[in-house]
């Protein structure tokens, strides 16, 4: 394809360092907004108010519109950006078809009502095809590519043909992608490691050191690779950047909204009182029913993943934090 | 063996928190340290003055000793925990036999007279069999373990009996004990991982961010993976705590001496000034070395080591460390 159109859909802060990395290389991008009094003061300010507002755009470079069959329908990629929370609202005001549009995801959550991945969630209900399917994943802050710190970023897709026209029009001084083939791990390694930064958020909370959260980082990972394996078996290193990387930038970022959450359970408030005291819920929280449900559903040949198990009873059974990290304490090692 | 006595060599902080951890469990443990007045100090004052002072020892658990061969001969089990630079000064203090102890190491660091791992040079100078030998690694900051914050300790020996032994006097309410028999690799964990803090450091100093740091660890457990495997080969997951939590716990903590180090090279230190500034020279500057030569002694068949080899390039060849690591990102993935 040949200077294809890009559409952004989302305004938050990755959406919007995504609409940035796309300018260092594109004459235009569409970007779909809910809110019309953001896309106005873009249009005015030439940046965003109310995420990573120190990056400025040129306004012929961006065409934002709060229509969102508008700018589905004059681009040729289309990456997605919003909360997995809020993906079926937007999407039930698509009108126009999306076949034919290269669709990747940059949400880092499970569709709370499919309880399927976005991939999965794109094919299951709008009947995209995997080959037209693809994530965006980092270990990427958004706040660092606003400051144009170097990061790397993982595009995988099953054709890697797309992968690599979305790399062409991403990478740049400061970003480096690279290109896999494993949507499923990828996916789910962006949507677990937001669990893990919750249980290393209370963790911190409980009052737990440097060397504990290196001990639980180190059983993250390896669970991880346990769970991954079990939803899709492909020849993977679960060290590469997308799941290792990605793990650690979250897990030890003191900004992570999931390990910010977590480190309020630890410390003793309860769920709803943290998720009151923060304006959005953190992802991981949905993230956490759907993981255990899903690893739940092996029945006898579930894979063993003592830390998803034990944020659930923090969060969804009431369990007090202190003695289900005791436990959980001797299950690591 | 029923009631085996211990002998601590060294005065630091580390074998000041293995003290600790013995004085948990064992009535009385043997300790030597080279300076006479810090062991007066400690005798009158129970702490030591120098390293984690916080620490209160009672003086009938502590037999302290400026004489190295009589801590020897009084203890079945001795754990060396000196910085690998003076080992050998301190052996060669030694007239009494060494044959019939066990004697683990708690050094991270190589041997720069042999250029061996410490077990090794145990093994090659003393003819201490490989039986006989073990390692002590974290992830561990002694400073929380003074603290009593609950940590990870892997305890590697060829006789599993030898490392249980040990585990069951240094087990406690915040130390759990994992056993391996991975003596090699656990000591090549604990040796390489202070050169990736280096590197850590160096990228701190120039400016890299979170999102790098997380793609630098990813990559470093992957080297670290290859260098061992081609040093000794086991069936290991190199995810265990040992080596990619010992790898964590480092890389990520801003007390560490290798990150600092590091850090101020990044930041235009030259080596030797930044040497300077330290009352002491961190363990992963010889590593550094070490490890390069080792690498290159396998020829065409040498492991990838791209981050061993940029951080060579800094210490050793007094090359740029902006243009070294700008080469060494895009080697990265």
């Amino acid at each position: 394809m040949t200077n294809p159109n890009f559409g952004v859909i989302g305004g938050g802060s990755w959406a919007t360092a995504i609409v940035k990395m796309l300018c260092e290389n594109v004459p235009q991008v569409n970007w779909y907004m809910r809110n019309k009094e953001v896309i106005t003061h873009i249009e005015k300010e030439h940046h965003n108010p109310n995420y990573l507002s120190a990056v400025e755009f040129d306004p012929k470079q961006i065409k934002l519109s709060d229509d969102i069959n508008k700018v589905i329908q004059e681009s040729d990629f289309l990456i997605f950006v919003v909360p997995s929370a809020f993906l079926k609202k937007e999407l039930d005001k698509v009108t126009v078809s999306l076949k034919d549009k290269i669709i990747f995801s940059a949400i880092k959550g499970i569709v709370p009502e499919s309880q399927s991945l976005v991939g999965e969630h794109f094919h299951n209900e709008y009947d995209i095809p995997f080959d037209k399917i693809g994530v965006i994943t980092g270990p990427c802050h958004a706040e660092e590519v606003a400051l144009e710190r170097l990061s790397y970023l993982t595009l995988a897709c099953a054709n890697e043909e797309h992968a690599n026209t979305l790399a062409k029009y991403l990478r740049s001084d400061y970003i480096k992608c690279n290109i896999s083939e494993d949507i499923i791990g990828t996916e789910y390694a962006a949507v677990l490691k937001n669990i893990y930064a919750i249980a290393a958020g209370i963790a911190h909370g409980l009052g737990y050191g440097d060397n504990f959260q290196s001990v639980l980082m180190s059983n993250a990972i390896r669970e991880m690779n346990r769970f991954i394996k079990k939803r899709f078996k492909l020849k993977r290193n679960i060290n590469d950047s997308a799941y290792l990387g990605d793990l650690l930038v979250t897990g030890y970022s003191v900004f992570s909204r999931n390990r910010y959450f977590g480190n309020m359970i630890g410390k003793g408030y309860t769920v709803k009182s943290a998720q009151m005291e923060m304006s959005m819920i953190a992802e991981g929280y949905y993230a956490t029913n759907s993981a255990y449900e899903i690893s739940k559903s092996y029945g006898n040949k579930k894979p063993k993943t003592p830390i998803i198990n034990a944020v659930y009873k923090v969060l969804y059974e009431g369990k007090n934090p202190k003695e289900v990290f005791a436990k959980l304490a001797d299950k690591l090692n």
